[in-house]
C-alpha cells in the first residue's frame, strides 16, 4: 500500500480553467488536499465521498507549518489512497513544490506533477495583452516581492529585473511594491514604464488597474484587499484594450 | 456582422490538458484557425461541419507569412463568424499574439484571450521538477533562442540569463544553443548547471534529456529531429526524479 500522490494544478481560480487532466484526476482522488486559492467550484469536481482537506495558504494570514502539509500528504498516501494535492495556478511556480516533492521521496511515495495555468498568463489573458512580443518584450520572468517573512526578498538580480526589454510578473508583491519600484527605479528602470495591478484575476471580482511603476507604487499601498494579487510591468503592461 | 475572435490557447500538446474553456469554445466555434503544434486529437473538439484551417508555423520550415494568417483571420470574423485562433501552449508566451490583436483591433474586431499550459510548465512537470524553490531558484524566465531568421537573437540580457539563481527556459533554442550556451559560460554561469532538454512534451513520443549547459550544448547539435523543444537550466534542471 504505497499510495500515490498527484500534484494538481487548478489554474488561477475560473474553474473554467482547469484542465481535463486536472478533471480526471480530482474525480479519480480518494483525498484532494486543498489550497485556499483552490477550493470552491474547483472542489465540486471530487467525488462525493473523498476526503477534502484544507490546507490553506493565504496571504496576509498565518501560514499552516510547511512541514506539517508535507506529513499529512505523507500520512494519506502511506495508506494506500489516491491523493490529490491541488495547488493554485502552476503548482511549479511559486508553490512550495519542491518540500512536498522531497517529503514524498524521503517516504518511498510515487508522484506526478499535473501542469496548469499560471496566474501570470491569466492575468495577462484578461488584460488583453501577450507576455512577449517580438524585439521589445522578447523575455519574460516571474519573480516573488515577498520572501517568508513578507518583506522584499535580499539578493533580487536588479539588472535582470530593471530590464526595459522584458516582461516581468510580480507574484505575492503588493505589500512591498512601493520598495519593489524604488529598488527598479534606482536600477535604470524608468519610473512611467507601464504596469498592470492584477487582483482576484478569473474570480467574479476580479480587478485590474493600469497606470506606471511609479503611480501602482504609491496607489498599491492604499489599496486595502485581502486577494491576492499580481503586478505585471514592462513595455506591453500598458497596452490593448 | 462583427464577428469575435476567440485566442485560444492550446497547451503543449497533450489534449488532456487542454481546459475545459478551450474546449468550450472550439465546440462553439464556427471556424477554427490552428498551428501544426495545435492540431490533431485536439481538433477533435470542434463541432462538425466547423471550418478547420491550418496556418501552420513549425521550427526549421518556412513560415506562412505572417500578415496572410492575420488577414485570414479579419476575413473570417468579418463575416460574422465566430472564429478560434488555437495557438499552443499559452498564446501570450511566444506566439506572437501581438500582430494578431492588432489586426484585429484595426478592423474593430473584439477578441479574448484564453490563457493556457504553457510548454515550459509542461515540460518542468514531465521531469518532475519544480521552476521555482526558496532562495535557490527564487526568479523563473522564458527566452527565445532564435530570432526570425534562427539565429541568437542580438541584445541579449546575459546578465539576467547567466544568473545560477534562476530557472531559465529556452523557447526554439535547439538550433542555437551551442552558441547560446557559450555566450552564457562567457557571462559566468558555470558550464556545469544542471540542464534539461524536452523534445516533443506532452505528445507520445516526449524525450528528456539531462544533463550540463555545456554537455548539452555539445549533444543537441547532434540529436537530428524536427520536433519542437525546450531547454531548461539552472539549480532545479536536474532534479529528482
Amino acid at each position: 500500500m504505497s499510495g500515490f500522490v498527484s500534484f494538481v494544478s487548478s489554474g488561477p481560480g475560473d474553474p473554467e480553467l482547469l484542465t481535463l487532466k486536472a478533471v480526471a484526476r480530482l474525480q479519480a482522488a480518494d483525498a484532494v488536499l486543498f489550497d485556499d486559492l483552490s477550493a470552491g467550484p474547483i472542489l465540486a469536481h471530487a467525488r462525493a465521498g473523498a476526503d477534502l482537506v484544507g490546507v490553506g495558504k493565504r496571504a496576509g494570514r498565518p501560514s499552516p507549518n510547511q512541514d506539517h502539509v508535507s506529513r499529512l500528504l505523507v500520512d494519506y498516501a502511506q495508506t494506500g489512497q489516491r491523493v490529490v494535492r491541488l495547488k493554485s495556478g502552476d503548482s511549479g511556480i511559486f508553490g512550495r513544490l519542491e518540500e512536498e516533492i522531497a517529503a514524498c521521496q524521503a517516504a518511498g511515495i510515487t508522484y506526478e506533477i499535473i501542469p496548469g495555468v499560471p496566474a501570470a498568463c491569466a492575468a495577462a489573458a484578461a488584460a488583453g495583452i501577450p507576455l512577449t512580443r517580438r524585439l521589445t518584450a522578447r523575455r519574460v520572468q516571474f519573480v516573488t516581492g515577498a520572501d517568508v517573512t513578507g518583506q522584499l526578498p535580499e539578493g533580487l538580480n536588479m539588472v535582470a529585473l530593471a530590464d526595459p526589454l522584458a516582461t516581468t510578473v510580480v507574484y505575492m508583491g503588493k505589500r512591498s511594491f512601493a520598495a519593489f519600484a524604488a529598488a527598479l527605479i534606482a536600477a535604470g528602470l524608468p519610473a512611467q514604464t507601464p504596469s498592470l495591478y492584477a487582483e482576484a484575476v478569473g474570480h467574479p471580482n476580479q480587478r485590474l488597474v493600469r497606470g506606471t511603476v511609479a503611480s501602482l507604487a504609491a496607489e498599491i499601498g492604499l489599496m486595502d484587499s485581502p486577494e491576492p494579487a499580481l503586478i505585471l510591468y514592462g513595455p506591453l503592461a500598458g497596452a490593448a484594450p
